[in-house]
């Protein structure tokens, strides 16, 4: 059976731009929108076009030099800003529109002060302005995490009605959890007219460190599109990490879902973006991260040297890292030090091994790691002691 | 209906100090060790007592001044292992002793080239040897995220019998689908018999960004206990984080589940742990990153500002975190200019915040960030525009 697709939508230059110290020149912004075109991304979010005149400019030459991917501009319920976004839009080769308003309680109370009936209202006419300029609409329902889901199905089913083509049904305060999330999108399918005929979308946040656990239930639940960001960058805590969902699902083909992700360019593209937006990514990221292939405990060590698969479900090949780094440290066994010793040179007996570990502990306890230069020096102390030279 | 509680185990200085650079002399995992007994953690993993004399001294040395946690030492199926954490725990007030063996195909093929029943022999005899020397035996099944689930319950069953209190099913590599795990947990409560009378226990890696999510799928299931560490720190991408998991059951309160952390200490928490072991956290860290709380988006910050809830799930005062910062960028609205202005003493009427909200788009486009003394510049040059004086 093949696999379905699951559109990635990459909102790195959107979401993820609009976080503190993480702006960009629209040079800069050219550069990773080209990346990830390569990349494979079905659709970049490249900016708020209304939002500032640089971000307008962005937008424009962003939509001149994609050749693949969609490319799309974010706007409020709001006609100025569609039709900003239009003009932004009009050279790319496949334009969308990504509008929307508020749904919960919080925000038509708190942020808006209308009644639902006016927000359905705001949200019909903006995705039927949006038509005018493009074929593609995307409606968000802001805060549909925490949309009661019978009106968010009636809202659903009326901007669909207006000529949406995608439903982005965001958690925006990251506050669901995986079931709850997978249940929501559930619902949608199971009660909206014409659902069908538009792709369902999850646009997740972190604040609890669910977003990629929610967008993963929601594609089981029936959604075809997530909106992430490379290394999970985005307001707060972030958003779903582009390399994390397509990691999982390529992990787990028995789910039938797949993207048009080149996974091999994955650990390139983080470093580029973590580069030009000066946002760092720590070691412990999974996908990403600098210890992400790392093994230092010397149980952990045995194994992967034993066989890779023990330990590591992802070949780092997969994703572009080049090898699984053995680190050595007061955690590292036996066999560790004997795998990093026989890599420059030293092909060690059972008996030299025991001398040379008591030594390399010695050295582990004084210092946080290990490294060729030290064995160099351990060898020697074992080769006066064993009174044997070591090959 | 007052609410279960879940045991937090947390293996900080265990799992997380076994990271590459990470290592921490004895007197730094004693302060370590203090801190999580204040926070309410209810077992501390110490460390691996047999791995080097120094982890032996460490084990001992917390032992002896932890006043209300669990002191968990951390051993392999053999007897030596047991009897040296057995020795570091002696002086401990609740001592408990963490044996186990892998349990998966690759683990029991590639790493042990030993038949199942061997694997069942071992692990009945390691628990059997621990309680020995304690009351409290804690009995992990490596990868049990790959293991299957009959014989996983059989491994499970056997070692009750051979006294285990607690049974810990690790998803070693990082491996399952919340689903999946969640499944395996109900899986075992419901087909191990005595599984009543002791604690499940998950412990997850976050291989795929999922730790987090197959944590609390594992506590919805009928775990009582997860393993975790400040920062989410630990072998590869990591180990499931305390904060998170204790602040997601703390958000969903029908889950009826609750730990004994005192979460107003988390971020102090995070930040020690951070300085100690030279191990950074993004800024895009859920709870704990320095913009968990920050709004840059114009959109956002006009919400955050008329309401906090519209935006924050989290009272950032809960976790220890004094105010949400609203950072000034060119992403940023009318109401976010106008209440960091307000802070630091001009009241602007509509007109003059039109003309300050130009020239502070001028600003933004050209920096990153928009500070004080530059919106002091900005009024200036306001003040010479509208010839009013700004209060």
């Amino acid at each position: 059976m093949s696999s379905d697709k699951v559109q990635i939508f990459d909102t790195t230059l959107r979401d993820g731009e609009q976080v503190p110290g993480c702006k960009l020149d629209t040079q800069q912004k050219l550069i990773i929108a080209e990346r990830l075109d390569n990349l494979g991304v079905d659709v970049i979010e490249a900016g708020f076009p209304i939002s500032s005149p640089g971000d307008f400019t962005s937008v424009n030459e962003i939509a001149k030099i994609v050749k693949n991917a969609s490319v799309c501009g974010l706007t409020r319920a709001v006609k100025k800003d569609i039709e900003v976004a239009g003009e932004a839009l009009k050279i790319a080769k496949k334009p969308r529109i990504h509008t929307g308003i508020g749904t919960s309680e919080s925000h038509i109370k708190h942020k808006f002060n209308i009644s639902k009936e006016e927000v359905i209202f705001r949200a019909k006419e903006a995705v039927a302005y949006a038509r005018n300029f493009v074929d593609d609409v995307e409606f968000f329902a802001e805060d549909a995490g925490r949309t009661d889901n019978a009106f968010l199905a009636k809202v659903c089913e009326e901007v669909i009605k207006s000529g949406a083509t995608v439903l982005n049904i965001p958690d925006t305060t990251g506050y669901c959890l995986p079931d709850e999330y997978g249940a929501k999108i559930k619902y949608l399918k199971d009660n909206v007219e014409g659902i069908d005929n538009v792709t369902i979308s999850c646009h997740c946040h972190n604040d609890l460190g669910l977003a990629t656990a929610n967008s993963i239930a929601g594609v089981i639940n029936g959604a075809r599109q997530i909106e992430c960001t490379i290394n999970g960058i985005g307001e707060r805590a972030g958003n779903t990490a582009l390399e994390e969902v397509v990691m999982i699902l390529r992990q787990h083909p028995y789910l039938n879902l797949d993207t048009n992700i080149n996974s091999k360019l994955l650990y390139d593209t983080s470093l580029m973006v973590r580069e030009k937006m000066g946002m760092f990514v720590q070691p412990n990221k999974a996908i990403v991260g600098a210890n992400a292939f790392a093994h230092s405990s010397g149980i952990h060590q045995d194994g992967v040297i034993k066989n890779r698969e023990t330990y590591e479900i992802i070949d780092p090949a997969d994703v572009g890292v080049t090898e699984s780094a053995i680190v050595l440290t007061a955690r590292s066994g036996r066999a560790a030090l004997a795998y990093r010793a026989k890599k420059i040179g030293y092909e060690l007996t059972k008996v030299q091994l025991d001398t040379a570990y008591k030594t390399f502990l010695n050295f582990a306890d004084k210092q946080k790691e290990v490294i060729d230069e030290d064995i160099h020096l351990i060898m020697k102390q074992v080769n006066k002691i064993s009174k044997i030279a070591i090959a």
